[in-house]
């Protein structure tokens, strides 16, 4: 491979391609984009969060001249303590992402300083052979960009994630002018979001929610309880705006909500008058109908506040009657079970509760079909690579592709860890190299396996069984016998069951063995499965004493 | 309460109010309708299936006159296994219905004869005090009933599951005539279906999925897999419809498939030439351009045949470049993770995948918000009980009944096991019973409880550690210990851990200890939980020897 070959890997996301991390390289050096995290699936059972696989960087870490984040949400920035633990790279991003991973590094504890430099839309940087020109796009949090990679091999845009929002909450559109210009200058390669690719239309501009906040700040007798994600600053604005139309005051409530409400008012990201906002104790000491609570927990996270909220939990302050709660937000697939049972419980206390199936209270931060097929005609791409999406995504990203003239062989629909090559202007597909996740679960990162996972998965089905056999040293006869038991059986059903099993265990005692764990360890698999049809983790011990 | 009392108790369904079992009793005398089973929550660790808890039935079993059953779905039939364990009454339902429950009841091998009695729609049946009218509705299965309950206290009409599709693939629509009847007589109360009342509009008929079949059909190169459920009967009769003008054969491959499609042949709900259906064995040796197979695992299900396609685990075929496979259904809430999993691994393999977002190749079986309207107006009831349902659905199926008029003292949104009472015409809410769920697990019925699943969770975040020491009989010194673990952490990321884990016990071994295994054990958990972040639970045993 020549060193004048631009080489692009997508990494990381559990199946949805180059969501957390793009790595760039030309001529032995290296730029970053994006280093996010992930939450597990369902089934990753015990599992914090999730990585992506950047050991490609690891080898390589004097090459890497830049980290860019384009915004600030966790599934583009989450990674980066652990990338700042192998790299040594200067973090370029605007003020609001910078601030926002600057609280996060601070929380985190890292034992370095990271070099943070804050870029704004419309400015361009140097890093290595790679000219970034940031430019700006709406997304559900302000202040996001996508980026212009300027290479010696040629121009690739980047659009990080994206929608074309006419009547955006901060008034800053997508920046069209810029994606022209590139056009004009000739874009070699298009990497963009596909995660509505399979959303006919366009997306609504988050202006659509302020009707149905109107709307629901009218009709509320009691207190105002609105759940959304702690980085929807422009809802954060939207609700101020609101409240104040309505003489009640907003209290953010939690400390997610009140850092980033902090950060992004220093920064100027969102505006409203000091007298407009108090504290949680002075809103809960004010009649109900003065006051409009901000809470985080809208996927229905059990820990978060509007978590506690349903299952009677909170500290603070509880539901009660005439309370009206607002779920902005939408859920993320997977997560429908526990925010629906919130709903429920949350109804089940007397509060009315909104939320998307009833009134427009959420829109997607991403573009939809039109937009997509938009983006396409404004960037006039030579290569397409459709990336932040599913399999079924990209394809879908590609359909709309074909449909607005492009060809089958300018577009690439990879896999995570896919080399992409570009030399003299032409693409193709190199090796593939480890572009997975890895796991994080307490300090360990990748020390869990999928074996390991396998045996949490039957612990988790039938719960273990340990018996635990005391022979007498001299005649090797039954001495005692110990069975202990978790998560197999209510212990109140088990006592019979044990009593049965012992005599059993007993009885194989009483004759010689050749391996008698092994046979207690099969007698009682049997036996708990008869009665039970279950098969628990079964450990047996033997001492002689 | 007197005898004259009508009582309605909806029971089961795991927070779907009335979903799987209704109780109605007047004097002394019970009629049950429905008796499901639903799928574990994600988070109820281990469990099999749920069903209703029927207590307050057991302990009046000689009272129950009958047990009738809406149609063949199992979140309506799944429990009667369980009921008839108890309760010696006869079962009426459609031919359809009582064809596929004895099925059922055979497959399990229940030990006495089931009393099933086929009732056709139209025909009506006294079952000691109530007087029954099944009458036909639309449903995601064929000879589905409503049911119109005549009691000394009044007229009830309870729906099932039903929908109004002007043009159902069998040609029999809702019977509106039957609900207009009712409303001329006089309804007392409404129970019906609350499913789709989050969503406007009116549900698709049936009939738009030949248009996307006839699409998918035209497109498709090789072979066509359509993964529904076995219980669609009508989509198996729009595949063969639509297999039989495109000159292709139809296997249904795997048991329920096959048992299903055989019965509802045999009974007269599915029509087709033999000539039209061949063994999956025949299918494979054919043409891919002239086959149909119809599997099951729609819902992403790892076990099922779409979900071993899907991993590359199915014996008898795999997937392979150029098949077509439809999923024609909708994810259940709680599944969308596994079902797009499913997409994508499908995907990979080559082939092209379509799904409901792409093309309408399924259509509920519920009513929307305008049929729900329509019902109401169609039936006229004095009371609505809003049923089959989170209550989230519940407060909107009551939204839409003040819309079209009825007050609010009209509407009960009650929970499982409220008693629902009628003296005189009037509605009013009595006691509250025992109406939950209970879970069956393996072979068990019940005895799995909160605290068992607790530790399941427990096992499954972060598995188990078995410390097993062996003291000197007479020094009581150290001897021997073993260190197992299962589900902790990968076995070659342990070995050191487990060194120094056992140099710190050692240690604990050569002083004096009140309670040397309570040491162990908090040593253990401390040590580890330094090293790893991470709580498994613990065992330690101490034997002498």
């Amino acid at each position: 491979m020549s060193k004048k070959t631009l080489r692009i890997i997508p990494l990381g996301g559990l199946g949805e391609v180059g969501k957390n991390m793009t790595v760039y390289e030309y001529n032995e050096q290296i730029l970053i984009v994006d280093a996010g995290m992930m939450f597990p699936d369902n089934d990753m059972i015990g599992i914090d969060y999730i990585i992506p696989d950047f050991e490609y960087v690891k080898q390589r870490v004097d090459k890497v001249k830049g980290i860019v984040i384009t915004h600030g949400h966790e599934d583009h920035t989450g990674a980066i303590g652990h990338l700042l633990e192998y790299v040594d790279a200067p973090v370029y991003a605007t003020p609001l992402t910078n601030g926002l991973i600057k609280n996060k590094l601070n929380r985190r504890g890292l034992g370095v300083e990271p070099k943070l430099i804050d870029i704004q839309a419309g400015e361009s940087v140097q890093i290595g052979p790679f000219k970034v020109d940031f430019f700006h796009v709406c997304h559900s949090i302000p202040d996001g960009v996508g980026l212009g990679i300027d290479t010696p091999a040629g121009l690739i845009v980047h659009t990080g994630d994206y929608k074309f929002d006419h009547t955006p909450i901060d008034g800053r559109p997508t920046d069209y002018a810029k994606l022209a210009e590139f056009a004009r200058k000739g874009v070699l390669a298009l990497l963009s979001d596909s995660t509505n690719a399979e959303r006919p239309g366009w997306t609504a501009s988050e202006r659509v929610i302020d009707a149905a906040f109107e709307k629901v700040f009218y009709q509320a007798k009691g207190r105002i309880i609105i759940a959304t994600f702690a980085s929807l600053i422009s809802r954060m604005q939207q609700v101020l705006e609101t409240a104040k139309r309505h003489d009640r005051k907003v209290s953010f409530v939690g400390l997610s909500m009140t850092e980033n409400a902090r950060i992004a008012k220093e920064l100027g990201y969102l505006t409203y008058d000091e007298s407009q906002v108090v504290s949680t104790d002075q809103a809960l000491s004010m009649p109900d109908n003065n006051v409009v609570l901000l809470v985080t927990g809208s996927q229905g996270e059990p820990t978060s506040i509007l978590g506690r909220l349903a299952n009677g939990t909170n500290k603070r302050f509880s539901v009660k009657e005439g309370d009206t709660i607002v779920l902005s937000s939408h859920p993320i697939p997977g997560n429908e079970e526990p925010v629906y049972r919130a709903i429920n419980r949350l109804m089940e206390q007397g509060a009315e509760v909104v939320y998307e199936a009833i009134m427009p209270v959420h829109v997607s931060g991403h573009a939809s079909q039109e937009e997509i097929k938009l983006l396409l005609h404004l960037v006039k791409p030579r290569y397409l690579i459709p990336i932040h999406g599913e399999l079924r995504m990209l394809k879908q990203h590609k359909r709309l592709a074909l449909e607005v003239g492009m060809e089958d062989e300018q577009i690439a629909l990879v896999e995570n860890g896919r080399v992409i090559e570009f030399n003299h202007g032409e693409m193709s597909l190199g090796d593939r190299i480890p572009g997975g996740y890895v796991f994080v679960d307490g300090s360990g990162v990748g020390d869990v396996d999928r074996s390991t996972m396998r045996d949490r998965e039957l612990l988790s089905q039938d719960g273990v069984v340990l018996l635990n056999l005391e022979l007498d040293k001299e005649k090797g006869s039954f001495k005692d016998l110990e069975i202990i038991s978790r998560g197999f059986i209510a212990q109140d059903e088990s006592q019979e069951m044990f009593a049965e099993l012992r005599k059993r265990v007993v009885k194989l005692t009483q004759y010689p063995a050749n391996n008698l764990q092994k046979e207690i360890h099969s007698v009682a698999t049997s036996f708990l499965n008869e009665e039970t049809k279950r098969r628990p983790v079964i450990f047996v011990t033997i001492s002689k004493a």
